[in-house]
């Protein structure tokens, strides 16, 4: 049985958009990545675009050891983020507690889970990966602070409306001190937090 | 025109095809997903299947603070991990220049970078997440764990083969003291590391 190329042809297609789609985990990269030369840009790119990253602690169950913990964060709306990272965080958890105690606190986060790094390794320099550092503070919970974590939160992560009360999670907050960027060939790139938070999208 | 429904049904099967490999970021997924109650299993099978995580140290640079860096690793041949992860690092990093002043880090891995979370939330417990802490170790280059690193790291990031003898990357291992893992509500499970590394997988 002989079929039409344009039939070939759509099903190519379909098949090209499907890979594209779900390379991304399902979410649609609405900004495209800045250029490496704009490394402020890159850095907002970074923290825009993913959801998740990497919050260490100096953990104060294991001898002051680094201690890093998977979770989700959010710096705004879907496309209005500032670029100071908020989270939702029990004291059940490690990372809570030790911010309270010692409030000393980085947040990593790579180009690889936003699914644009390709085949190159997550290591290469030219996938991008970004540290910010600086205090992990708990929001007044009363604050329009928290009013605006909250929507930032929730807006991208939906199921944490549904989290369970008698964990008491409350909105935390990087405040960002230090930022180290690598998005090529040469090391780290010089940023100064003006540069970062003052960044016109 | 017409055409044949199993030529209809041969197409579905590859759309489907590519959407499940590339989910999983076009490395096939040797082990399933241990059972959640296998803490033990669980712990080795992220290792096992993530290619990079976050390695944290103590910021000689910042003061004291938790540093997390992407970095890639392996434990192992592919499918003949032993659950000690192996890193290829160069000092012209700040992570192996901290772990040579002091060597106590992390390794923090997350099941969502594998692709078999889902929808659901990075931070939700059940989609697993993994941090080892211990010490932060040079490999003696000369010796036949220098071989084996070599042969684990080189065998999953072929591109390190290349990277540029100038910068004098080494082989560390992370001396594991402590395993963290979170699979399931209800907080973390205790894992002693004679359970994790003599584990028959």
């Amino acid at each position: 049985m002989k079929i039409g190329k344009g039939v070939h042809l759509f099903y190519f297609y379909m098949l090209c958009l499907v890979s594209i789609q779900v390379f991304v985990e399902g979410r649609s990269i609405s900004l495209k990545k800045p250029d490496p030369d704009n490394a402020a840009a890159t850095a907002r790119w970074l923290v825009a675009q993913n959801s998740w990253g990497v919050l260490n602690t100096i953990s104060s169950d294991l001898g002051g050891s680094p201690f890093g913990n998977v979770v989700s964060f959010s710096d705004g709306l879907p496309d209005k983020g500032k670029g100071i990272p908020y989270f939702y965080l029990t004291a059940l958890d490690p990372t809570a507690r030790d911010a309270l105690k010692d409030p000393r606190a980085s947040l990593t986060v790579s180009e690889h889970t936003i699914g644009t790094c390709g085949k190159i390794d997550p290591e290469n320099p030219t996938c991008a990966k970004l540290t910010l550092t600086g205090k992990l503070k708990l929001v007044d919970q009363n604050s329009t602070e928290a009013e605006f974590a909250r929507s930032a939160l929730f807006s991208k992560h939906s199921e944490m409306k549904g989290w369970p009360k008698s964990h008491k999670f409350e909105f935390f907050k990087l405040k960002i001190e230090n930022i180290f960027l690598i998005d090529w060939f040469g090391g780290p790139k010089p940023i100064t937090l003006d540069q970062y938070l003052h960044l016109k999208m």
